[in-house]
Parts: C-alpha cells; sequence; structure tokens
C-alpha cells in the first residue's frame, strides 16, 4: 500500500500538491476532499468571465487542452481520489484521520492519511454593515457567485453597480461592469486612495483619473456604512457623504486565510489568522502541511512574514508541500508580493515594498519617480510608463518597484525582473547594470529599469534633490505653503507658454533646457527654483549646472509633465 | 582648470559618457570625437527607419522631448565640446594626447587628455568575394547608408532583395523590405540554421516558417560566392546552389571591434580584436578606459569573455567608464548577451547559452522545451510560447533561456526575469519558484518561466526522459533510423485520428490522456513509444505512469503539436 496523502482543498494549492504527489509516487492514495462541488478553477479568472471575455465559466476550469478538471477528471487522468461537496470538520492528530461531513446527504466518515496538507484557501471579508445579506450583494469568491453576478447582468437586472473597495479585485470588477456591459459603476473605498499600500497616491491618482476617463466613478476616504434595501433587495450603498443608487453590490475588501480547521487542532496560528509554517512548508506538527491563501510566507525584502493570497503563489507551493510530502527535500523561500493589474487601457503593478511600506518597517527609504517611454522612444508603439524605485538611502538596498503602463506586457517586464532582484537582495548598481534584452520594438537602450536605477543613484549621492509630486500639487492647490517657490519650466517654449500665461511669471517662467548655459544668469535669486520638465531628466541636468554656478537654491520636480498628465490636475491649461 | 576628458566616438557609449561626466564635475573639459558628421544615433532603429514605421531618420538622432542630438547640441545642452567629421589618427600615451585630422580640410591637431574614452565601436564585416563593393551593396552601420537605402526604395529602383547573414540585423532588414515596401526577399544564410549558436534548431525553424509565411525566402547552408554585377551595379548573388536576382544586396555578417587605434598605442587587445578592460572599464593604460562594441566583457555565466555589441550594453558601459573617469568607483560586472527580435508576428529571444553553446563550453547541459500560453489559457489575447532553458545536471544551474511568442511583450518578459537570475547564478529551484507578477490578462498561474524550470528539474532527477525534436523529425523523414519507435497519441481522438489514419497503426496510436489509467494494457510491449500531446505535460505524466506499470520503454516528445505545428513539417496533416 502506498502512503496516504490528504489534501484538504481543491482549488489551487490543493489540485497542484494532489497531481504532483502522483508523478512523484505513482503508488500513493491521494485523497482530495473539498466542502464546493465545483474545484480546480481559476478564480482570478472571475472578473473576465464575469466580462465576457471568457464566456463561459467551465474555461476557468478545463486544462489548456479543454478538459474540464472536474471530480472526474481528477479520477480518471490523475489518479487521485476526489471527495466534492463534502466538508473537514475536525482534524484527529493523534488517530491521524480527519473527520469529513458529506454535504448533500449528511453522512460522516474520518479519513485516515500518513500526510495532510491543509490547502483551505481564504474567504472574502464581508464588512459588518445592515444589508450586507441583502439579496443583490456579492463577493467574488467562487464560481457559483460569479454565474449569479453575471446571470444578473445579461438579464439586463444590473444598471448600476457599487463595488465597495478598491483594491486589485474591486477595480477588476469595475471594468468588467462598465466596460463591455455598459453598467454605470461606482467604486467607494474607505482609505483616501485607490490600491493603498500597494502604491503611492501618485500612481494610484494615475489609474483614479484613468478610471474615472472610462465611466467609473471612484469615492475615496468613504466608508460604506449601509447597504440601503428594499424589500431585502439592494437598492443603494450610503456613505456619510451621499447615497449611490445600486443594483448591485460587490463587497471586495480584502480576504481572510481560513484556518480554523488548523487552530481547533492546534496547530500553529498567526495573530494574522495565517497558518504558520517552515520553509519547506510544515505547519507546527511535521506531518502536517500547509500551502496557498491560508498560510503566510517570509517577505524576501522586510523579512517579516506576510499573507500573499495569489494564485500564482499557491500554485508554486502546492508543487514544493507536494515533493516534501513525498519525502523529496524542497525549499519554499518566500515572496516579495508582486501583483500586476489591468484596468482598461492600463496596467499597474508592484513588486516589494511602496514607500508607504519601506517607511513603517524603518528602512531609510526614498523614491525614485520616472517617466520614460516603455520602448525605443521612436518606435511607433511607445507609451510612457510612470515607474517608482523605492531604496534604502544608507544601504543601497533596492526595496520595491511599482509602475503604470500600457496593456502591453512592458510593464510585467520590468515587474518581474525587479522581483527576481530583490530576492537576490540586489542594491540600486545591480539595478543600473541589469540587463534587459534590448531591440526599439520591446525596450530602449537605457531601459526604463536602468534609467530609475539612474534617478535613485543621483538621489542616494545627493546629486539629485526632489520634491515629492504631493507637495507640488499641495503647493498648486495653496501657494502660501511655498511661498518662495518658482517653477523653473525647462521645456520647449511652446510647451512652457500656456503655464507662464496662465500663472503668470510670478509663479511659472520659461527658460529652455538648451539655452539655460547662456542665460542662467537672468534667473531669479530670491525664490526657490522648482525646475520642471516632460520626465525629470532636463530637470536633474539644469540642477546640476545651476548648482555649479552656485545657484544651488533649486529643487526637480521628478516624473514632471508626463506624470503630471497622467494624474489630471485641475490647473492644468486644456490642451 | 577642469579635468580634460577625451571621448573618440559618438555614437551610443561615447556621448553617454560624456554627458554623464559634465554630470558629475561640471568644470571637466569634455571634448567628444567622431569622424562622422551624423553622431548620437539609435542604430538598432535603422531597419525601421528603412520599413517606414520610422518616418525620419533624424527621430533616430532625437531625445524623447523632440531635440536633434548634433554637435550644437551636444555643445550648448551639454556642454561637450564636439568635434565632427574628425578622426582619430593616434594615441600619443606619452604626452597623453591624441592626434586628430579635421577630415574636411585635412588639419591636424593634437587634443590633450588627463582621461580618455575609446568609444570607437564596431565596423560591420564585408565578405570578401568579388562584387562586396558594387553599387547597391550596403552594410547596416550607420544613418547615411540607412538614408541611401531607403531612397533607393522610395524611388521604386529595389524590387528585389538579398540579404546575405541570417542573423538579428539581417532579419530585421529582411521584414523592412518585405513587409512594409512589398519587395521580393531573400536571406542567405551560410550556416544551416537562422541565428546559429544562439538558438536551437528548434527554434530557428520556427523563425525560418513565419519567414517563409510572410514571403521571404530563407537559403540555408548556403554561402554568398559572389555579388554579381552589371556595369559595377548589383543584379544578383550567386551561391553554390543557385543564382537570386537583386537590386540591392545588404550584407549582414557580423560587425567587427575597432581597436586599431588601440593596438597601435600598445593598449592590450585580444586575439578577438577587441580592447582588453577591467570591471572599471580601463584598458591596460589606466587613464585609458574602453566601452561600447570594441571591448570584451565577461559572460557571467561561461566566465568567458565575449564581444556583446548591443547599443544597450554600450550605454550602461558609458556610464561605468563615466563614474570611474570622474574619479568615482564603478564596476561593469560583465552580461549574459540578452538578445530579443521582433519579425513580423514573432518575437525570438535569448539570454545566457544556448544547448550548443553550453555543450560547447564544457556544461553537462541539457534543455528543457515547453510551449505554455503566454498568460492564463482562457484569456482571449493569449499565444503560445515555444521556450527553451538550458540547465547543467550536475549542478542544477541555470545557464541559458531562449523562447519565441509574439509580438506582445511576454518573451521580454520572461528573457528579462530569467537574465538577472543567470547574474545571479541560479539554480532550477530558483526558477521553480521564482515570483512572476500574476493576473489573467498577463500571465499564468503557473507562469512559463516556472514551468520550464518544473520541466527542468524532473529531467534533472531523472524522472522525465525525452527525445529531442531534431531527432523525432529525423525519425519521421526515416523511420529505418529507428524501426522500433511508434508514437503514442494521448491528446482527444480528434486530434489523434487524423495521423493515425495519414500513417497507420504501425506508426502512430491513439490513446486518450484520461483513458491511459483504465487501458495501458492495451499498449504493445515490443515497442519504444514515443508519447506525443500538445506541449508535453500530459506526455509526462503518462511516462511517470506507464513507468509506474513497469512499462518504460518509453520517451516523452517535449514541447509536442504545438511546437511542430510552429515548425511546419511535411509530414502534418492538413488542419
Amino acid at each position: 500500500m502506498g502512503k496516504k496523502v490528504l489534501i484538504i482543498g481543491g482549488v489551487a494549492a490543493g489540485p497542484k500538491a494532489a497531481c504532483r504527489i502522483k508523478r512523484l509516487l505513482a503508488d500513493a492514495e491521494v485523497t482530495m476532499v473539498d466542502q464546493d462541488n465545483l474545484i480546480s478553477y481559476g478564480g482570478c479568472g472571475i472578473p473576465y468571465y464575469v466580462s465576457g471575455d471568457v464566456s463561459d465559466e467551465k474555461e476557468l476550469r478545463s486544462t489548456s487542452y479543454h478538459m474540464l478538471r472536474d471530480k472526474k477528471y481528477f479520477e480518471k487522468a490523475k489518479g487521485v481520489t476526489t471527495l466534492t461537496s463534502t466538508r473537514a470538520l475536525s482534524i484527529n492528530r493523534g488517530e491521524k484521520t480527519v473527520t469529513v461531513e458529506n454535504l448533500k446527504n449528511g453522512e460522516k466518515q474520518d479519513l485516515p492519511y500518513d500526510v495532510l496538507l491543509l490547502a483551505t484557501g481564504s474567504r472574502p471579508f464581508t464588512l459588518p454593515i445592515p444589508g450586507n445579506d441583502a439579496d443583490g450583494v456579492f463577493t467574488v469568491s467562487d464560481i457559483h457567485k460569479a454565474v449569479e453576478i453575471k446571470e444578473r447582468i445579461a438579464r439586463g437586472k444590473v444598471e448600476k453597480a457599487v463595488v465597495i473597495g478598491g483594491g486589485a479585485i474591486g477595480i477588476e470588477m469595475a471594468e468588467a461592469f462598465a466596460d463591455l456591459w455598459g453598467v454605470e459603476t461606482a467604486i467607494v473605498e474607505f482609505m483616501d486612495q485607490l490600491l493603498p499600500r500597494i502604491v503611492s497616491r501618485t500612481l494610484s491618482t494615475i489609474l483614479e483619473k484613468h478610471l474615472r476617463d472610462n465611466n467609473v466613478d471612484v469615492f475615496l476616504g468613504e466608508a460604506a456604512e449601509e447597504i440601503v434595501t428594499e424589500d431585502g433587495k439592494v437598492v443603494g450603498v450610503r456613505t456619510a457623504k451621499r447615497n449611490l443608487e445600486a443594483d448591485i453590490v460587490i463587497m471586495a475588501v480584502g480576504v481572510r486565510p481560513r484556518s480554523e480547521l488548523a487552530r481547533e487542532a492546534g496547530l500553529h496560528v498567526s495573530d494574522g489568522g495565517a497558518i504558520v509554517v517552515n520553509e519547506r512548508l510544515q505547519t507546527s506538527d511535521p506531518d502536517i502541511y500547509g500551502a496557498g491563501d491560508c498560510i503566510e510566507i517570509p517577505h524576501l525584502v522586510s523579512g517579516r512574514k506576510f499573507f500573499a493570497p495569489f494564485g500564482s503563489m499557491a500554485n508554486k507551493q502546492g508543487r514544493v508541500a507536494a515533493d516534501n510530502m513525498a519525502g523529496q527535500v524542497s525549499i519554499f523561500k518566500g515572496g516579495v508580493g508582486s501583483f500586476i493589474l489591468k484596468a482598461f487601457e492600463m496596467s499597474i503593478g508592484s513588486t516589494g515594498l511602496s514607500l508607504e511600506t519601506a517607511l513603517a518597517e524603518g528602512f531609510d527609504a526614498e523614491v525614485s519617480l520616472t517617466s520614460p517611454a516603455d520602448r525605443a522612444h521612436f518606435y511607433p508603439t511607445q507609451s510612457i510608463m510612470c515607474l517608482e524605485m523605492i531604496f534604502d538611502r544608507k544601504t543601497r538596498r533596492v526595496l520595491g518597484f511599482q509602475g503604470v503602463g500600457s496593456t502591453s506586457d512592458g510593464l510585467l517586464a520590468r515587474l518581474d525582473a525587479a522581483a527576481v532582484a530583490l530576492c537576490g537582495n540586489a542594491v540600486i548598481d545591480d539595478f543600473s547594470n541589469m540587463e534587459m534584452a534590448y531591440s526599439p520594438p520591446f525596450s530602449s537602450a537605457i531601459d526604463p529599469i536602468n534609467a530609475a536605477a539612474y534617478v535613485a543613484d543621483n538621489l542616494c549621492e545627493g546629486r539629485m534633490r526632489q520634491i515629492t509630486m504631493d507637495s507640488f500639487y499641495a503647493f498648486m492647490a495653496d501657494r502660501s505653503l511655498e511661498p518662495d517657490w518658482l517653477v523653473l519650466d525647462v521645456r520647449h517654449v511652446k510647451q512652457a507658454t500656456p503655464l507662464v500665461e496662465k500663472f503668470g511669471e510670478s509663479l511659472w517662467i520659461s527658460l529652455p533646457y538648451d539655452e539655460i548655459r547662456e542665460r542662467y544668469n537672468e534667473l531669479p535669486t530670491d525664490k526657490t527654483l522648482i525646475i520642471f520638465c516632460n520626465a525629470g531628466t532636463r530637470s536633474f541636468e539644469i540642477q546640476v549646472f545651476l548648482d555649479a554656478m552656485g545657484l544651488t537654491n533649486n529643487l526637480v520636480l521628478p516624473g514632471g509633465y508626463n506624470v503630471i498628465k497622467r494624474m489630471g490636475a485641475d490647473w492644468l491649461p486644456e490642451s
């Protein structure tokens, strides 16, 4: 008789582990249990099923060769005994059994194991507000709910949608509603920006503007206080500031690890509710493993444990757990929290720490903000990316990398390369010389990631002094905040003139980049010059030059007009 | 007086270094010399200028903010004295001067230096064959030639083109001719594949088929023996096998470092003709630096010095050299030879070593060939990539990574991530758990790079036994080579049937993947089963299962039908 392997959870880590174990130990008796009747699905695909990009939910449950990953598939193709609609009730560690209940007929049985994998995943958090259980309130958690949401839209029952939560899933769902179905859609986010903590306000503002430009309303800094209902059905969402009408409400306010089974069995569970595992993915009971959304993993930049509920991580962990359960040592070192999101014609993503989280972790963190072209600037399909590289001033270690770009995979390329480097404790200089494959249709001779590192290097060495985009926006809203600031626009005269005319030379002056060496003595010396160009690169050169001329009272606005145009601002002249 | 900095070469590394030095040492007296009157251009953009994607050659010489990078620009915007149409004749190391000649008036002068940078670049190699200097024969080396080529096409003077050389530039030029101008175009390559040594025959055959499908003829294993001329003008190219008519011939047979100046000054130059530098990019004279196409750099996988003539490397080296010349220690560790190329609707690229070069370097090298979707297989824009991961069986170190994909940046993302890992001496397991940002529009839960590593792991551990695509093609051409091979097609019956019907069950049998556990005993035991599916993943599972049943006489065809379909084969049934 082969090794008895029991797996609780049949969505991502569980099936991956089950199949891998059968490939390593052909005679293992592998049993996979899930409380749902639908298993092994791509949950991250739900927004694309709702939008209609994916026409049939079965595609989310099928292999690339179009076989449905159902109970029969796991049994016939994989040799894995599969109990669906079966809930694990308790782990009996002494006897090494798990008591499960068939949800269809209520029958219970004890399943024996030599090794057990907990791949119990996560559950969506539900806000404890009135109306949260009304008809028409959904979380984005499983295929059944996805089908019901899509059916309501397809039947023409949804004209107005409110998404509570401005994280990745909320934004993907908002796009699904607004883009292909034309549903009037609003996002309500409690924090004062989208993707809070994950990206800066600068990048989130770019995303926010893009959502608004695509007919998604965004209300920030507003808690949903009540789901308004009539006859038990959703009719709206109330915040402190407004009432929003809605036929459907999506609650996308994060997920929590499902760890009750582990906790009740006396396994070590973190304060945050995640199952604690070692790098072989063993829980505090060495015969019981954990993988996927129910565990926490080491963050390879901060060193702290974190919760990384991504299908991609779950699959990797499933394989590592399977190796170890099959008796072959395999290590899962941790992760850096990479993420990427499509929102209409934009991609936004992150790896490692944002400036906010890096500062909170105690790093001497600073950010390089750049706005380069994503491929050769002369190549017709080029578009501007806005990138932030977070680094530690003392150690020069790169701590994180975030950006927005087009929906090409150009942002992906930089995030993935950055993630590998972050895992290897890379410093700024490693990014400066990072070898990125180059030809004009794909990149530029100085790749955006190299350029971001150049700026970080200049900041670190004190060669570049900058203000933040936040402080510039605050200043433009209230100039009394910085009464001695004067914007020096070094772009072409044609670009600068509309701003000079709008604001007058007490706020905005023009002196083109290539005339500065001859005309710098025309500049006022009693003002702090805020040097302004399209991307920040010319501004830095001007700073270096002015410094050398003894005119050191100047600061660079990093990212420049490229970033501001994408953020939007009520003070920008019509173009 | 500031430091005297002299730079020979004004295309990529030279201008980068000149500007960087001025930013580090504002009072440095920087002089840049180039024998051409056009400088600081994106030479890699020439094929896109010829094709018409880039309408004006000035775009290749302009900044992203549309300033022309000419002599005046470098002087006014950058503060760099710029001598164009000026050739450096000799370095006088004792006096620390360089003798230069103004090519317009023949005047000579000695320019003094404290530090000197040789950024003399490379020159295209010209085949020593009759007619190589005829009117209509071009190398792709500078803007002047690019302009002349495009003018000839635009004037309707070019109906037939022959490109000699099946490397990156040759292929890019062939696309430029054939795609937008409709010129009848042929590539002649001396070696028996395109991109020899850089990618495998499998990948090069996919590229070759794609070129043919886009009306580019490809003649392999044929040396151009003569440029046929009439009245001094090109009329064709003769190989041992054929005469090809041509109004224009592009000779793209590689480049050689320009190192005469260095050699004549007694600096250390390699056998291959490249200037030898240390990791601070100093030549054998510590006051003389080298950067760009004229130097050789350490290969971070093989450890050997290599020649990496890429604009992207030149820029990085220019910055490192500038730092050191300005007195700030900076290191250029080397590279891994990353490259990417667009050919019509395909991208092809490489980083690190190919199987062929890895074997030649003495590694115990093996390859994992996979054909995954480049994003979630249910996402509408997904397409298949064909990937090869090269690894060392003994050390499990990953040595290289090559692939073909669509023209999205999806291949770029995997190449760039792989390149960072290669520079960090990554082993297979690092690639297995490499964190790639995931959401369905950009990637799959098991990223292609992770999947490639999984296969490499299975090969390394002896869990997977494979044949090569080359040996399968040889077998299909001549079955007597492997008289006991029998193809076991585990795809859907509908997919397998055309092949079973075409070849008969003595060559090709069908047994679907999900029926194998019930029906394996129907399989013949006197044959070596070549297990065949779309991508190789099901084949491997079948292998593991059959092995466990004691039927170990079987081998996997990696990559499967996905690869074969893209390679093309005369034995494939019409689909």
